[in-house]
């Protein structure tokens, strides 16, 4: 096969929306599609679905099964060496084998990872981390997320658990049982997308002040989410500053205290809280100013949404390099 | 020269106390010699009191200036690649380059670095941390300081500021400002030993309670220390306890945060505070069960106050293999 025909197929699966990308033999986007994460409780229906996709975006890519010089997937959970997804439960997936169901599709190089690691190779490849040895990237969204590249590889720590920050102590936890943390991440629980929205709810149901938020919506309070508050603070309303204020407050905490660890050249914040523009970096920015003394660029993933499909096939082409990660 | 009768020279130069530790070639400890750390104010008396000390040891262990085949110095503050010593705050140093002082004296293998950085390479060459790939190790002293193992060797940063915990955001910073970071960590300033010590001189001066941290002084409130602290908690002292809560309580907190962010396979605490037995460590681990629920043993530093200097000497051993931090 003459390399130069192949494509990569990149996998991002999320959970509402799967992004997959298809580019040619240099890592040039060609096909980018997204469909629903729907039937994700039935994985086998979920990955035929999504390989029936791919067949069809190969197709007019001029493309085939045959023509995949590797494909990588990014999954919102933990997963282990041999493509087994411990746990990833906005999909509902425990110890899901997801590769064999694969492997009826495509037998060439596979890989598959972390949503928020594959992310970080994105950025490495070709966004804001290129040419970064050093260098953490957050991802905020339904929940939180962050990985570490030092000397130019991803550090998984010693169990694979690296980057679990949405545990991080940040507030007083005199009260906290080992009970609680089996439910959730406390620092999760405070900065994530799915906080921002809740809380907006909660306060515009109470609050009857005016507020551009109430309006992004038509006044249908239930529909609020994370962006409509982002994009009235944008507007300068005041209700939703007041209700950003603990999530970026947190994060900035959070990500000031990795700098202080860490001490990375470049921090990457991406997720859909990030994609909003540059609103939430800069709060984010001026706050860890404060809250660190050692200086550290912090800017937006530049890929956006696109950093974990690129970042899978990122994956993929470093693990035939033997560079890479890992083989399935 | 035969190897086999040659010798190592390490040196832990503290704020306070300097040990030195000459070793026989493989590295068995053949004499250890602590000296007062006067005339830091004058690094060049400093340097040539420490080398007559050193000179008098080897003779002792049968050797000379001839027989050492590497010297490493373990200082307290930031130090660069050739040897140059940034800023030790406790030492009254900053840009001083002592290289050039101890070439009077020696002039083979040499290294120098952190004091904390040569403590984990002291711990992993022959203490807790043996074996083991990704670890932590966290001193609680006069100050706070940390180091960070990847892949069996030190991370330091993008500008060498790896592991500055004692920056660490632990509580609500919403009043902080940029002059106040200068002035000190927020973190050390909740944590260290000398907090623990002022503390107890600040609760005992009004308190009028019975206690055992009075009576380890002889009623001498100004002497107290944080091992007088430790020492009273071990014999159930209410008031140690309550000066230690929130020292421990913020020092859980930062080594879960840690732990949640590096997932090491092995946290070690040094430094004088953790030298008083296991009754610190106990009470951090028992909160950081707590606070994250990522599973990491816990332990105390195996070599003590020697970590330091033995350090010195793994380090510019591992320097002259090559697979080591720096040549200076």
């Amino acid at each position: 096969m003459n390399t130069d025909l192949g494509h990569w197929v990149g996998i991002d699966i999320g959970g509402t929306k799967t992004l997959t990308i298809i580019t040619d033999s240099k890592g040039r986007s060609q096909l980018k599609k997204h469909m629903a994460t729907s039937n994700s409780d039935d994985p086998e229906t979920f990955v035929n679905q999504l390989m029936s996709e791919i067949e069809s975006g190969l197709s007019d890519c001029g493309g085939n099964w045959l023509t995949v010089l590797g494909m990588g997937i990014g999954v919102p959970g933990i997963t282990d060496r041999v493509g087994m997804v411990k746990d990833a439960p906005s999909l509902g997936w425990h110890q899901v084998t997801i590769a064999p169901l694969i492997r009826r599709y495509f037998d060439g190089p596979l890989y598959i990872d972390n949503d928020v690691n594959v992310a970080a190779l994105g950025e490495q490849w070709q966004g804001a981390a290129m040419g970064k040895n050093h260098f953490f990237m957050v991802t905020v969204g339904t929940g939180i997320g962050s990985a570490i590249v030092i000397n130019k590889q991803l550090y998984r720590g010693f169990s694979g658990s690296a980057g679990e920050i949405g545990y991080f102590a940040v507030n007083d936890p005199t009260d906290w049982t080992k009970e609680d943390l089996r439910k959730f991440g406390r620092f999760e629980n405070e900065t994530s997308g799915s906080t921002i929205g809740n809380r907006a709810r909660e306060v515009l149901q109470k609050d009857s002040r005016e507020s551009v938020v109430r309006e992004l919506v038509n006044g249908n309070i239930e529909a609020l989410e994370a962006k409509h508050v982002l994009e009235a603070a944008v507007l300068g309303d005041l209700i939703a500053w007041e209700i950003l204020e603990t999530p970026i407050r947190y994060m900035a905490m959070g990500i000031a205290n990795a700098i202080s660890l860490l001490n990375p050249e470049i921090v990457i914040i991406g997720g859909g809280v990030a994609d909003s523009g540059e609103l939430y970096v800069n709060a984010i920015r001026e706050r860890v100013e404060r809250y660190t003394p050692i200086k550290t660029d912090i800017v937006n993933a530049r890929l956006g949404n696109m950093a974990g499909a690129m970042g899978a096939i990122a994956g993929v082409r470093q693990m035939i390099a033997g560079g890479g990660p890992r083989q399935i």
